[in-house]
């Protein structure tokens, strides 16, 4: 049976974090932003709508949930939540929280600029503080 | 008591279309792309996550319905769905119907180029496709 793998092109811009109870969470190496993004383990899901209903239920509720702890967490003026997928088409969702003084602000932070690599303390860093933002969350859904 | 209107830069932007069960729709004025908005009728509302659990599924559930059946209606390649709100910061999402020919492909369409604004029976037509397609969704929610 195929089994779930994020898109390469994911792989390569992100790094793992942690699995949801429907989605592959991964923050996007770009230190300028925090800027995660969820996968859904699906197999040939481009669209939220080809989920089933439950399923985009549980999509955009941990979504929702993640950037509200992130942005409680890191401080922020505002969350940026988007399924775009014109270059990636496996079904995707960023979670973005953005701040006034920020690199793209008030653009969307697609095709702005240079990614600013993590470095390893800045990523184990920002990872820690996803991971303990995200246990305390409520997702469970039967997913 | 307060009632609910469209942000000014909303209405400057954008043609009321219809009332969903929770959202007004608008059209975008830019002939561009078929690019809608749908705002909850909620007062001081700027997050998702700032909704009542039933009212962000509900949201979600419009944006995701609409946004299927324009893909559906006219064809196209991908559907974007975003809440941003950097500039705008009444609650508001983003449904647009992309295609790999049109003007900001694979690029987000926010801040591309200039807006093309319709010509009345551009705008009428749109709004009668767009009309005929919500008159056929089942969004009703108790909302």
């Amino acid at each position: 049976m195929p089994k779930f793998e994020p898109d390469a092109r994911l792989v390569a811009d992100s790094y793992p974090v942690t699995e949801l109870p429907l989605c592959q969470l991964r923050l996007m190496d770009d230190a300028r932003f925090p800027w995660l993004v969820l996968i859904p383990r699906r197999l040939n899901v481009s669209e939220v709508f080809e989920l089933d209903a439950s399923a985009q239920q549980q999509l955009w509720r941990e979504a929702t949930a993640v950037g509200r702890a992130m942005l409680g967490a890191l401080g922020g003026d505002k969350l940026n939540i988007a399924s775009l997928g014109n270059v990636v088409a496996q079904l995707h969702v960023h979670v973005i929280v953005r701040r006034r003084e920020d690199a793209a602000w008030p653009a969307p932070v697609w095709g702005h600029g240079q990614a600013e690599a993590y470095d390893l303390d800045g990523l184990a860093d920002m990872r820690a503080r996803i991971l303990a933002e995200v246990e305390g969350l409520d997702l469970a859904s039967g997913q």
